[in-house]
Formats: structure tokens, sequence, C-alpha cells
């Protein structure tokens, strides 16, 4: 870098550079001092936009649940109750391994907090939404509205889980293979269906 | 601090120092130069003990493993095949949510790699191995070893991914009190047992 952008752009340019930040160096890494430096302009200019680091980087995580709530949306477009549900399941565990920054920026322990970041919040939330109403869709009489919030915490968990376990270290322990990598996600997927009484697809 | 140590200590006392430091400042901040800084004694005395950052560290998680099988261990004693298991379960969370940094050295990103480090792999698997063992005291016929081996990374993704969004900020978005949180326990328990086959207990 080193040269001076226009200033209209510095508010995009500042979450392209805290990415790639916190992808090189860790979150530890991430300041506006530093986005500033990469970026050739002053130490000032970031603040134009971002009043802190952690609103750099609530926008940066709000982005990541924008992306990742279009790419659940985008799996389940066309299919019926139950394949949207399994597809969903797929999409997430797809993107989890395929996204790996991402994931770990929405879902790890060191996101600014919610309460300080509406508009992160709200993107947060739109994405769980999506699995919440591809749970009202299932036909299931006499789901009540906290049955129903249990089964998606249940889902999450469960998916979590496995895309956390996938992501570290602690797998290898286990020696698996790709292959029983696969596997393991139609097992696990299928295994959701039998705790919330679906038939396996 | 200051004093020097007797020498057959320091193997024991590098341990305890190893831990203070990744609480206080983050795993990153390890190294064999500050425990000999910490504890008062030369840069090589640790050398003697640990030919890398990498070995004490695997040392630290492996004394965490046998920690955690012990209290996994104890939590089943004396109970029948299906309370075990959701003992086991509820001890699990317990660790978890009781030792948050205990288990994120277990489970957590940056572990040192196992294939190295047997005697830490050995007590990770003896850990994954009592669940195996709960497993296979259940009354099942016809239950494969593959089966089985895909209910328990089926359990151990469920707790895992409960305990991990326990542990992060992610669950704020969803503004869960307390009491959900036990509720939430006892359901995702509940739910694990329907999706092996087994009555709620």
């Amino acid at each position: 870098m080193g040269t001076v952008k226009p200033r209209v752009d510095v508010r995009e340019a500042a979450l392209v550079e805290a990415r790639a930040i916190i992808e090189e160096s860790g979150l530890e890494a991430l300041s506006l001092r530093e986005v500033a430096r990469r970026l050739g302009i002053s130490h000032q200019a970031p603040y134009k936009h971002y009043p802190s680091r952690d609103h750099l980087l609530a926008e940066v995580i709000a982005r990541c649940y924008a992306d990742f709530a279009a790419y659940l949306d985008d799996s389940t477009k066309g299919e019926m109750p139950p394949d949207a549900l399994r597809n969903m399941g797929r999409a997430y565990m797809r993107y989890a391994l395929e996204s790996p920054l991402s994931y770990r920026l929405m879902f790890g322990a060191q996101m600014p907090d919610p309460a300080q970041h509406p508009e992160m919040l709200a993107k947060a939330q739109h994405a769980f939404q999506l699995l919440r109403s591809a749970l009202e869709a299932l036909p299931r009489p006499g789901r009540t509205a906290s049955m129903l919030e249990a089964d998606a915490m249940f889902i999450w968990s469960t998916i979590h889980g496995l895309a956390s376990i996938l992501h570290t270290r602690a797998i290898d322990s286990l020696q698996l293979t790709d292959e029983s990598v696969e596997a393991l996600i139609d097992s696990t997927l299928n295994k959701i269906g039998m705790a919330l009484g679906l038939q396996p697809s």
C-alpha cells in the first residue's frame, strides 16, 4: 500500500484490512492504528468511520453474519421443509469448513459485547432466525415456542460442536479419514432428525 | 518468586507457571524463557525437563486430560448404564463451565501436534474411551463398532457444541437466562437419548 486512497473508500477498505490483519496475526493485532498504517492514511482517519477498534471488529463480524445468512438462505431455496432443514445443516458445515476465519469470528470467544453493537446483534439474530423458520416450517403439531427454541439450540449445538471439533487438532487424536468426516456429517444430521422425531431422508 | 527452587521441583513448578502464564496472558505468551524468568532460575534450566515450549504445553494439556478423565470417571461410579451416560454428560458440562481454561486447552485450536506428543495423545484417547465404554455398557443389541464410534462422536459434538456456545458471547445474542441454561442442558441430554433410541430418564 502506501498510496492515499480516496476518503470515500476508507470505510470499506478498513474492513478488508481488518480481516487481513486478523488472518495474518490474530485478533490481538487488530487496532485502528494498524489499519491506518496499512492503508497509508493518517492515524485519525479511521476514527471518522469507526469510533473504536471494537466498532470496526463488530462491523467485520456483522458482515460475516450477513454473508453466512445469505449462504444458508440459498441452500434452502425451493426445498420442502425436511430437506430444507437438512440442506441448511449441510450448508452450515460447508461454510464452517471452507470459511474458518469467518466462522471463528462469528462463533469465537472474543466478539465485542453484542449489547454495545446492535447492528452486529441484529445480523446474528437474523442468521439464527433462519434456523427457527426452517423448524417452524416442519409439520409437527403441538410444538410450543419454547420447544422450538430448545430444538433450534440443540441443532446449533450439535452442528457447531462438530464444526469446532473438525477445526481443532483434538480430532487428530481420533485419527479420522476424510471419508469418515463426510460419513460423520451425514450420521450427525441423521441423529439430529432422530432426536427431533423426523424420518431420516 | 525470585528464589532458586530445588532442581527436583522444576518439572512440576514449570507446569504451574505455564498455566498461570496462559491464564494471565494467553497461549502466545508461553515460552520456556518466561517460565524460567518467573521461577527465578536460569534460562537453560527448563530445557533439562522440556525439550521445547510445545513439550511443556503438551504436558500441561496431558494433565488436563487426566484430571478431566478422573472427573468423568467419578461421575459414573456405581451408576447403571443409562444413568452413567447421563451423569457423564452432566459432569462434562459442569467441568466445561467450571474449568474454562482446562477445557479450552484440551479442546482449543492451538494444541501441539498429537503425533509429536504421544503421552498427551494417550491421555486424550483415554478420556474419549470413557465415553465409548459408557456406550458399550448400554444394552443395545446389533450395534456395530462403527455405529458405536458414530454415536460417541455425536454425543461429543453435541455436548462440546453446547459448552462452546455457553463459553462465547454468541450466546448473549440470544439473551438466555441462567434457568434456561440449566433447562438447555437437560433438554440437550434428553435429545441425545432420543437420537440414540434411549428412553429419557
